[in-house]
């Protein structure tokens, strides 16, 4: 059944190396431009990874760990003699194109390691490792995706927000691979996908990927989604994560912790789903995760439409944090923790 | 100090008669074009209730009292011996208009009640009935001001959603008129506005009327207000109501409940701000509340920008409701209560 919904609900791949180069699908012209990006050089990359060309944790560390074959490809060709530490240089870059999601630094020192030992041309072995990278990221959340579903109830609806799919990863997607996996095994009748201002990649990418996998959904705005847990019989309430501290306490997309404090409050169960690449042991508790704000802009106006009064201002935090105790599950490619914890989570890492 | 304020942090009216007609403010071209419609009959009222080119609770029940003096001069001129069953026709359309706030027909059941012992020409009546309806609802939002300001210690930020201030009654606001007294009293340093989706009231019209009066705000997307309870000293969320059940349940704005909630979580205190007018003790709790969903083109695109993907559907109720038990102060013209409930409100509307 699972191996159906493979086949019928994950059609989309916004991340690939194709011969010579990096092709990223360019998620900022999503939904009305399926348009494709070719890379050849690492600094492009970082400065897409930047804008928003390529989003979503686990997808910017693949598109990363692939830059870095650029780079190192790069450095090499030019400087055959010191080519590490220009490497060194380009690496810099694309480790701080955006401070919150872990997968990036991850995916680069993953990289970097296997740099030792290496003698003469460094690019069979670091495409070989970016590819398993990849391909890792695929199978994870494949086996997430049953993982997840093995949990989810007969229910009306599940909650989902922001955008953790096929677009946000290698493949499948996190959360959406917990509900793409859920829909093939008949547990839910709609998804409910909140808009996620200001970036919609709800609007936007979610809807895309669901109507395009045929799974039925509604978008709800963001503030909207009290009023539903209230009102319609929700399950779960499913997200991804952008970095989880040592502790358990989540990164997400802004909106996901008034998500989890509502759903504490209307007894509807939290479910956050993320790679292990996502756990961070160097970050203790959530107030150590860098929060990046982005620009006003994104606030104030929508594409090149003005929305507020000339002169407003804004506040625009590309994430939010979510304690520990808020989260009833946390299910990684190493298996499921409930109410995770400092104890849990150090276990599942030696794991 | 509060005259000071009325003056300084008060320079818009959204309603208004003139010699024989209505003029209102079209709230949808805002913030971009300040412009104004002249009415001349009830029916086209209705329409502009309907369509949101005036709203917010009580400047719908204003705009309602005008537009049956509308109704009333063609009644009376077309057919002077039936001109009572005749405005009851435009009466019942404009009770229709919009079924969530219950200002609407409060305003309306004040008018008819006047048309008893009525003989001859009813206008000079109505009008003038109508100007007082106006008139209270300026001075009642004056003294909520004052009300609502008093029980706000210093702080350092104050949370509203959408736009209760002069453009959503008949001037000066429920809850951003004790906002721009607490301003005039220095009694916090910023104005955290949600924007308010879908139809943007925070972004386009809060701001609009903050930054007319001078008062120091920043506009925060609805998901991301649980993030600034957590994050940013926050005194108090102050919101309006669109109908009050007798049991202190309050409509509001969808968004206006996950705030409510995530209010109480965090320890912020939670004041609505509302005349007498808005409490309907025919409704006995918030489930007995009509709420009115909108087209969800509301929640696909924004003007004339499609966001979400081709196909998508979603949800759009316009108001959610709001358990007594999580207000912590509702205030009103008639005085204030602490914990609302349906002895305190009965008390309350017998005083």
């Amino acid at each position: 059944m699972l191996n159906n919904a493979k086949n019928q609900h994950d059609s989309i791949r916004a991340v690939e190396w194709k011969n010579d180069h990096l092709i990223l699908l360019d998620q900022r012209k999503l939904p009305q431009n399926e348009q494709y990006i070719e890379f050849y050089n690492a600094e492009d990359v970082a400065e897409a990874i930047r804008n928003m060309v390529v989003r979503g944790a686990p997808a910017i560390g693949i598109a990363a760990a692939y830059a870095l074959v650029l780079a190192a490809r790069k450095s090499y060709k030019q400087y055959p003699n010191d080519w590490r530490n220009r490497l060194e240089v380009e690496k810099e870059i694309l480790a701080n194109a955006r401070p919150t999601a872990v997968n990036l630094s991850w995916a680069l020192k993953r990289m970097c390691d296997a740099l030792v030992g290496i003698e003469g041309d460094p690019i069979p072995t670091l495409l070989e490792l970016a590819k398993t990278i990849h391909s890792e990221d695929i199978a994870a959340n494949h086996h997430m995706g049953q993982l997840g579903a093995q949990l989810i109830g007969a229910t009306h609806g599940l909650i989902t927000h922001c955008n953790t799919g096929s677009l946000a990863t290698g493949g499948y997607g996190t959360a959406l691979g917990v509900i793409r996996s859920a829909f093939a095994e008949g547990k839910f009748e709609r998804i409910y996908a909140g808009e996620t201002r200001p970036w919609w990649q709800g609007s936007r990418l979610t809807a895309w990927e669901l109507g395009k996998d045929h799974i039925p959904y509604k978008l709800v705005p963001d503030s909207a989604m009290a009023a539903l847990m209230k009102t319609k019989p929700i399950g779960w309430v499913i997200v991804g994560a952008d970095r989880i501290a040592a502790n358990g306490d989540v990164a997400n997309k802004i909106g996901t912790y008034s998500l989890a404090v509502n759903a504490s409050f209307h007894g509807v169960k939290f479910m956050v789903v993320a790679p292990t690449s996502t756990i961070d042991l160097d970050t203790r508790t959530g107030s150590d995760i860098p929060i990046e704000e982005r620009s006003i802009e994104e606030v104030l106006q929508v594409g090149n439409q003005r929305i507020a009064a000339l002169g407003a201002d804004a506040w625009n935090p590309a994430f939010d944090v979510t304690p520990a105790d808020l989260i009833d599950v946390l299910v990684t490619e190493k298996g499921v923790i409930h109410h995770p914890n400092t104890e849990k989570i150090a276990q599942l890492m030696r794991s």
